[in-house]
């Protein structure tokens, strides 16, 4: 993909445009003791380049793009397009958003336009045009970083008139429209298309409400409103996109998604991305799987190519509440588990600490103190020293997994929208419960789309797969009927894509590939639990809590596997399985304690020959990228403690230190081992 | 009143607009499967009815109407003005309300009107009239059910215009008015009449103020918009009600009304309703009593009247942040003790699950899976059964206590704008405690207006009576004089109904009726309590925790019944007794724990003769009607435990099975018995 | 300063237009029963005043201000300028402000108006020059009390204009005013005056964001927002006050400052008032040292000039969530404290208390009751009685201590602002902890601005000096050359006053005083702690817990006093003290605990001879004040129990009993010794 590059990036964002031309000079001396060998540029440099709609400057940009070109490093170019000049919000007002309380802003901040506005889209595709005409064939570009960072919703005018023609051209007619919502409940019947406005709180969320969600009035509107706001800041992106491919066709295009969040639906947005790219702020308090979890999401944008962390902090962060430091080796543990999870590449934010305004106390590459002799400071030389001794070596290497969780963006809202059954059921946090079982396992995993290929996998989890449709669960069945194991959970085969329910009975479609009928569905205060007790035995064997929800099920062809403990349901089945075909489908009603839950996933993995690569040892993760017969492992202690690690079978070479390991080998708190093995057939 | 009607109504909300055809055969089948006698139509359909201004559709209704009727089926017909059509709200924007933020409302939601709007009177006024029309003879009609759930507030220019005329027709002038707010406090004298604000937070709530309640600048105004939104709302129902009653004059009038919440004076209301309905949605985790305090209200709103259950839900709701199931059995336990607390009809919402929007996950007698072969499908079948075999026997039984609780809601409003003395003192919990202590006494209760007669009561109790003008202190006066037992507590006597207060000493114009004088309130920290020592011999006897309010008095006719134990003002009295002519006056000077309060009201009840139907035991509750020689007494186990009831004395004949029992019976967790008995004279 | 009194001060606001002249009379009656000496007048009287604009009524002022006259009883007068009438707000609708959510408010409550409305400026000028016209030379009158509890902030475009004038004025150049703010960061470069917008909620606070602060996407540019509020308001009062001097230019002026907050610069506001004065509404949670720093701060103010205590209130508040009772004597108390503190006045809000509107259930010294015979009334009879018992001689006495504290409300504004690195790091607490540890220490404490005179001090302390220029730290050098302690925290040296970090490593200019370095600034959680051991032998030896920021540093040429004891920096300096000169300089990089600064203050302050009064006793405060050769001290004993106390060395005449005391002495809970002592030189 970055066919002019055959390394590992390393380096981070830099805004010249901030600093005088000494420090520039410092800086690419700072720059080489770090071994930074990429820079990415003018991420916010909109009323620098263009300080008024007909003059621009330049001359501070070609100059630094040479100065790196001199110094043998490469340039990936942003686009500036995330904060609009102010000259611009006061010449044409109609850029400026309305939030969703349905206040009309002013100019200030970032990511404060209208993402429908007509205006902005001609100014940002122009600076884009003039950009790449100018820079699209320097030999230092390796990238175009369009924009930073899209989420902004708007809920003006313009978008309530764009909104409308979305949905036009989705349902055809106002007839088709009103079925999909259900509008004939509460009297909502549209009969003119100017009648439908946009969800914001000026018509979804009474004061005083006892449910004070918004979307919650219309969830099949308030669900379009998301896949429409998500395509709309899709339009921008590819309106600019579309600018610099006319000038540079061969340099890979990307935009660094902020988080795994609900407010992009990131499938959509891999399709339009050469690969895939995001800043990744976890904090302290986060466990390590959470981020595992986001990096192989962003991987499974492009269905598993190498994608690149365009942004993490060296240090500490400044928005957060307590923006504790990262600690010794923790900047190198993450940075490696980034790479164990996909990434070629690993740029920071960013090289020289601002001066004022809200980030100045975000950590960077050079702190205010304004040299490399810091602990920070030796950490990154030693990380770029590191990276030059790996090489190429793990470039574009890939996971082989057999294991998938699906992930869907309307499910996502629908689950977030939903009134009922229960305020605490979060469609990410599930996903991430199933993510860490797997992930504590030490068995990788993909996540993919709803739409992509399930036959490259032996097991596919879909947790609160709350949205099945026919053809879903047709793609299941077929999955399971050729040998597949399918597990999924409560809140499953609910609705289709229109937030209408399937009748019949839960979970809908998925009914008879589970072999159970769910009647009730039990939504547990936070103080309570419930318990799931398994007889049969061996390994999952026990009682084990459960919270949460409770699905009060029948089987109908299933056997059960786990029962509950207590309630009036005391003794019905919490967990089943049904054989289908040459294979099985795994219905859990209830959130599962993570113990029983790593049991479980280990035990159907078992089945399908899916093995760890050592057995869960907390705080240790272990995972694997292959290319080439190669297979990389990359074994990491995330604890606080040292510990003695059981390593996967086989001999590996350590490719930082010179030595072989085997069985087991001691691992220092936060420290990582990279071991390449060559695999045998 | 249901002269139609011999039997309790049963039966459900149905929207035949939100079905095909074939559906609606299909749920006549299942209604008579379930027994249902009584369906109601039409309550969000005014867009179905009147798809534009000039065009009607009603041959859909005109063919389910006939459906029921020629199934055996009563109707109560909606009027569907609680959510206006799109195209109504785009063509009359000035129907669309300001919210208390002052925000201009877009459509969308329900209740979402003006109350004043000269435009939406007119046209629900015209839908009423023209649905009256039609169907105001039909045989099956049996009741009208006027618009739902009013309890929209609205602060537009409209409603301002509107408030300055309620106004002058109460004060007559701006120097009564300037008087009545006492607004030479703070200069806010008006000199005009369009001076006049409506009290949004645009004018009372200054961010970051420190006590961020609204309201509270000028309480005597506050409480005037509440008044003047609570009469408009109702101005909005009469003239619905008086188009009815043009066609229907003999088809009883109501509206279901939404909890018993601070929104609408209820017994205002109640002069208005031919039969009072309402709408009980209590959570798992609501004490039984707080729901037997609400019918309580509901049935003293047509002076102890039977009323109708107009919605409950037969399973979970889906609005509450954690929507529990009602465990096996609770769905009759709570509709007997609706019935226990004077209802004659118990209907449900709904009849079968919505497919779409923010209902869908509400339970229903028809749930998703579409069949009655479920728990709750059983449950509701045995409850038709049982009612079918209780026949008319209860029908239009009333309670027989002699006991009552005061309630008024100018005295809510004006606890609740109180500035001043603790935030969490609240009226509505403070009667519901002194409800509390009767019902779990096993004691009835009638909650009754400050305007009510006295006289048919033994004893009065009127906690925190904090509005107190003349006129009513002299009826209390004359019930005590003439031997009545009353009872207040702290922060009684404060104000008249200007809020402006009584001087001269609390309890302002009940300080001569109690015999004491309080010099000082203190409000105690949440974490903080102080004790009552009662020194007496006798069951008081004894020393208990005390919360919230600590009166500081001093007796001047009054004797001693029990004294703090506790800070500075140790050993004088938290609570006093005065006599007072043939009766006796009892002022509690702070919150009682619920043992004591349980204690002292059996005293003062025993002392009139008023004895408990059987002793206090936790989680049963005993009721009683009485009609025509004969009393029904309803025994219901709310606990989660079998126990072993003390009975009445008597001898019973078990309605529902039978049998005839005495002395004491084994009642499993949640059942319930009903028991008939010829009134001795 | 008050050249026509020789006495203490003792009265309260007094609303004659609230009452008929019935009650005026007895309530001059009362006033001399409760031995009031000054009343405060017209506060909220303008539309009794001005009842339209052409028309005034002063009738029932003059007759007032005679009675008082005539009853020998000083008067306070108030421009009645914080609530406007209500036909103002109707006649000129650019009197009412928007609030930081960008919404145009209506007429209603006080404090409601936008300070750079020339309206208002015009009408409220008029006001005090009739006002000032008519009684400056009453010979009642003592004082001007302009307006009420200035701090309403407004975000309207006439603020938007005034602001850009304001620039304009204090830049000269938009390329300055960049260049200050680092505009460059975000694109956010201003080209035109006229894109400059207020940073309210429509600019800065974007929904959903995860820092839900406002004013942190520019700090510079909120900073100058709250100077330029701080200085409107100020003009406001300028405008008052230059009309009032007209006509009495003899008369001293002041306003009534509301809490010690961070809305109004008050150093600025002191060199405006002749006198400072306050109003003090403790909570009873309150620690008595968070008063006693209020009150040295005002005292602070006019360079130690004594103050005056504006209100107080006799007993409960009404405003806040729980109103409890002052308990018996702490209104004395609290009294003493204040004089103890500096002041020569003390006035209660309010004598009557009000019967409508917000504040009538907040205490005054006439209860609703309408008599004296009450606890409240026999205390402040007491007070009145022991304030005539001390007469003069303690009138114009001062305190004399070495030790100061460095406040500057910049520095307040920067630290909230702050993005990072805690959202627990507050200014005003940590000022107050180390004010706590001297005030318990029994050591006096002067609140100074950085542009006050140090070398009257032998230590100065600057918590959090987070804006550091370089006079600043010029000063500092000086001061601690010349042989001063001085002793700063974490976050101290980093900006500028532009909020523009210092480069070259923390604390900035400040690093070669304190010979210290700091690399990295950790943020704990709020669970967690760190420790501080102190190694060397003598009273601060041991470990104790420290908590919120841990800055770890390097010494360059400080010696270690403490290091940390656990986490990746145990062992590294987090105490630090550097000779410099004659002098020292302490940098303390975490927040220590009570205990151990307790120990640290009194070592240093030993070391400069600076002595406790008595050694610290829980609860008991000791402070002192001279005059004249005599010095008065002021011993408090704020717990709940009764102690015995160690008195300062010598013999004392205790000026309220007819005794002589030394060595040590009963003191029950809550009472007051105040002794008189002739210095010895």
């Amino acid at each position: 993909m970055l066919t002019k590059v055959n390394k590992i990036l390393f380096g981070a964002d830099y805004y010249p445009e901030q600093w005088s031309e000494d420090v520039w000079k410092e800086d690419i001396r700072l720059m080489k003791i770090y071994g930074v060998n990429t820079v990415i540029l003018s991420v916010f440099a909109w009323v620098k380049i263009q300080p008024n709609e007909d003059e621009y400057n330049f001359e501070w940009l070609d100059y630094f793009f040479d100065l790196l070109h001199r110094n043998d490093m490469y340039v990936i170019l942003a686009t500036p397009t995330a904060a609009q000049p102010a000259w611009m919000s006061r010449k044409y007002p109609d850029i400026l958003p309305v939030d969703i309380q349905g206040h009309q802003r002013k100019h200030g901040g970032r990511l404060n336009y209208c993402p429908n506005s007509s205006t902005y889209r001609r100014l940002s595709g122009n600076i884009a045009n003039v950009m790449a005409e100018r820079y699209g064939n320097h030999p230092s570009l390796i990238m175009w970083h369009i924009h930073n960072e899209y989420g902004n919703y708007c809920y003006c005018d313009q978008c309530a008139e764009a909104f409308r023609s979305w949905l036009k051209n989705k349902y055809g007619s106002l007839e088709k429209l009103n079925q999909s919502w259900n509008t004939l409940f509460w009297s909502h019947t549209f009969s003119q298309w100017e009648e439908i406005e946009v969800p914001s709180h000026l018509n979804e969320i009474l004061p005083g409400a006892l449910n004070d969600r918004d979307g919650t009035n219309f969830q099949g509107m308030a669900i379009d409103y998301k896949r429409f706001m998500s395509h709309s800041l899709l339009e921008c992106y590819e309106n600019e996109m579309d600018q610099v491919k006319k000038f540079s066709p061969n340099i890979p295009v990307t935009t660094n998604i902020w988080d795994v969040s609900n407010r992009l639906d990131l499938f959509k947005w891999g399709c339009s991305m050469d690969l895939a790219s995001w800043d990744n702020y976890p904090s302290n308090l986060d466990h390590y799987t959470s981020i595992s979890f986001k990096h192989d999401v962003i991987r499974g944008l492009k269905q598993g190519n190498p994608f690149l962390l365009m942004e993490q902090t060296p240090n500490q962060q400044n928005w957060q509440h307590y923006n504790a430091l990262k600690r010794p080796g923790v900047m190198r543990l993450l940075s490696y588990q980034t790479m164990a999870h996909g990434a070629d590449g690993l740029l920071y934010f960013q090289f020289r600490q601002s001066i004022g305004a809200c980030e100045k106390y975000h950590a960077a590459m050079v702190p205010h103190a304004g040299h490399e002799n810091t602990r920070i400071g030796k950490e990154m030389i030693q990380m770029s020293q590191e990276l030059v001794q790996l090489g190429d070596r793990i470039l574009e290497a890939r996971s082989t997994t057999k294991v998938a969780i699906l992930m869907d963006w309307s499910i996502w809202w629908g689950v977030e929208y939903s009134s009922g059954p229960s305020v605490d059921l979060k469609y990410s946090e599930q996903l991430q419960h199933y993510y860490r079982a797997l992930n504590e396992n030490n068995i990788g995993v993909d996540l993919i789309s709803i739409h992509d290929d399930f036959s490259k996998y032996d097991m596919v989890i879909g947790p609160v797969l709350y949205m099945c449709g026919e053809m879903l669960s047709e793609r299941i069945k077929t999955f399971v009927t050729e040998g597949g194991t399918f597990m999924t959970t409560f809140f499953s085969g609910i609705v289709d894509d229109r937030d209408i329910v399937t009748l019949g009975g839960y979970p809908g479609n998925l009914k008879d590939i589970l072999g159970v009928w769910v009647e009730e569905t039990d939504a547990l205060f936070p103080d309570m639990t419930n318990e799931v007790m398994i007889d049969s035995k061996g390994p999952l064997q026990g009682t084990y809590e459960c919270h949460l929800i409770c699905d009060i099920m029948h089987c109908t062809t299933a056997s059960v596997v786990g029962t509950y403990g207590k309630d009036y349901y005391k003794g019905t089945p919490a967990i089943t399985e049904n054989k289908v075909g040459l294979g099985k489908a795994i219905y859990i009603g209830t959130e599962l304690s993570e113990e029983l839950l790593r049991k479980l996933v280990l035990q159907y993995c078992g089945e399908k020959g899916i093995e760890p690569l050592a057995p869960y040892q907390k705080d240790i993760e272990i995972v694997q990228r292959e290319k080439s017969g190669k297979r990389f492992t990359f074994i990491m202690n995330h604890g606080d403690e040292d510990k003695l690690v059981e390593l996967p079978i086989g001999v590996f070479a350590d490719m930082l230190r010179d030595q072989t390991v085997e069985g087991a080998i001691s691992l220092t708190a936060k420290d990582v081992l990279i071991l390449e093995q060559v695999i045998e057939n």
